[in-house]
């Protein structure tokens, strides 16, 4: 599939700004991977001036992390002149299987803009396709992990909920799920260690951010998706590695997370993908 | 003391989520540290959905690091909410001794919200006892660190604010002092270069956050309490070796302080622990 | 030029408190930086507080990141009150060529507070003298770069915008250039990677903040800002060797910023600076 593609020399040659209202608790983690993979972020979420950025700006990533109102009005107006401009929308419900106010807001956004991808895991996604909430708010736990028993289960939501919006979902886990709607990937990359750190998630939404702006690219959104997902994978197989090696935890696993994309070449994700179709 | 529990392998079992409502500054390091633990946070300090999040929480960690207004009613709210339900509450009052709003509000927390413990340095703590301000904020420097003159004052001044508040005090330091009001215990673990960078104590917050929320222990709270702090002097002391391994600085040390914690087992926190009664 | 002065010695034997008012992406690692540096920060922006804080530090730092209305208020509440007490404040037009709200803040804090030192890239120093807006908001790129071509003009813009505010001027790039109106200081330490993670800048603002605030020494100010500009650049260039050794990425390269700040001499600083006047 990825035979043929250099994403990343892409994305590194045109630097594409990716413009992110995003929760304090990983803003900084989001920048740096965004750089890490060779775009630019812009993080900005003043009502003043979100509209401004996002159409300088090539992609806009909205991440419900530490969700206030003020960034509600700052999100809407950033993604309503995203869509206007045809750039793509990265949605992070975060904690919408968590409260009542993330998920309104999800669904509020979900309904007022068009948005390109949908990234989430298995209780934030579930929250927003039967409206339940499990309480757990930001992981994932239990019944709401893919497992053998319900992967048909979790592959019908995923699928139900990219026809429902238009959008690529994406849903992370101890595998991960891509949707278009009509046809479902499966992508058997990662380390458990990413779910022991925060902002795996948030980064991937910033990768994928910066893949989905890929200027010159003629992949399909798809593809690129895809694509950001597996190397994120990848990353943190690397990074895993690499902690084991240095006696590390999960201090380390985090930097590493980020040197790996840092030092990422297209060869080693067409090398290391492991999906199924 | 500790011989007979693991407090550690107990939260990792459970995985309690822990709510905090902290200062954006060091967000991201307690969000890893608590993961460290082996609970699970959830950073959410928005008006709309923190009595939710809380009630759905094991434990509520208040921290007035970069306070503003909006989170005063955000944390009154939670607290309230938490109390209701019998969560344990830990308060940090950042920075009491460096200004009149954070004094003011971390008294208004301790008289509407009633505190299983209260963690914070000379200068902070003293500014709740005697409503002092030492005008340097975040850190205690001068005559109010601990030292062998003002001890016995110290230790007072300690006991007076858990009796007064029914809160565990935590007062951090060269030495650690623990009171319930009644006992006091020293603990001298720990290393100077966890002053050197910034959240060591908010990391300590969440981890007592999570210790407190072991669901199963039947350990008193003062002992969680006292097990989380050995545990994070001696992460200190296990970080401070590896970044002289390593020729390391700060920046090394604070990644290997979440490494240690990550990789902390109960055994090394009853070997190690240097208390005091 | 620097031979005789111990500026971080002088620092870290009295421990100036930095007050910083600054945007959440960058905030955990200006705070870092600045302990590295032998200072104390103090991360603060409620206008409940600003006033108060500022009185009791020795230095303030205005940063643009992040920026909100809010945020605005509280700016200027602490570089009136910097001001008045002859505190140096350093001010980081963050994004000043990204949007039209950042450069109006930019330009009402150069007109209500005498700046003594204004940092930016090309891109912002150009949005602040020209009123010009490259759309790129927080990277220099393309034509806002230094380069041989257009070196002589870019000297003359900053040496414009020191004339015209009476702050010192400091422009970073490739090169960094430092003026106060009459001489200029091209300092050429550093390393390309510093531009691949987020809050280089941030960070250097900081440290600049902290030499500012050096109580005691006689240097006089234009001196200390060089040395803290040579001093960055220098922990870039150990920073990239140590990335290098330990096959990192920019993940790393961040932490050994941080940790050559931390065992940073001013021997080193001596040896090290590759300046021209």
């Amino acid at each position: 599939m990825m035979e043929c593609r250099d994403l990343f020399q892409t994305v590194r040659a045109k630097r594409p700004l990716i413009h992110c209202i995003t929760g304090y608790v990983t803003a900084n983690d989001v920048a740096n991977m965004i750089l890490a993979a060779g775009a630019s972020p812009v993080m900005a979420d003043g009502v003043q001036e979100v509209e401004e950025i996002t159409a300088h700006s090539q992609a806009l990533v909205l991440n419900l992390g530490t969700l206030r109102e003020t960034a509600v009005e700052s999100m809407v107006l950033a993604g309503k002149t995203a869509v206007r401009l045809g750039h793509p929308v990265i949605l992070d419900p975060v904690g919408a299987g968590g409260s009542a106010f993330r998920r309104q807001t999800a669904l509020r956004m979900i309904k007022e803009i068009s948005c390109a991808v949908i990234r989430g895991n298995g209780s934030e996604l579930k929250a927003l396709v039967y409206g339940e909430s499990d309480g757990r708010g930001v992981d994932a736990e239990g019944r709401d992990c893919l497992t053998e028993e319900n992967q048909k289960q979790m592959e019908q939501m995923v699928t139900k909920l990219s026809q429902d919006t238009g959008a690529i979902v994406v849903m992370t886990g101890h595998q991960d799920l891509i949707s278009d709607g009509k046809q479902i990937y499966r992508i058997r990359n990662g380390h458990p260690m990413m779910a022991q750190i925060t902002g795996s998630g948030c980064m991937l939404d910033g990768v994928i951010g910066a893949l989905a702006a890929a200027p010159e690219s003629e992949l399909p959104l798809f593809w690129r998706v895809a694509y950001g997902v597996a190397a994120m994978g990848i990353c943190g197989e690397q990074a895993y590695e690499k902690t084991i090696q240095t006696d590390g935890g999960t201090g380390s696993f985090r930097m590493y997370l980020i040197d790996a994309m840092s030092n990422m070449e297209d060869e080693q994700v067409r090398k290391g993908v492991r999906l199924e179709f």
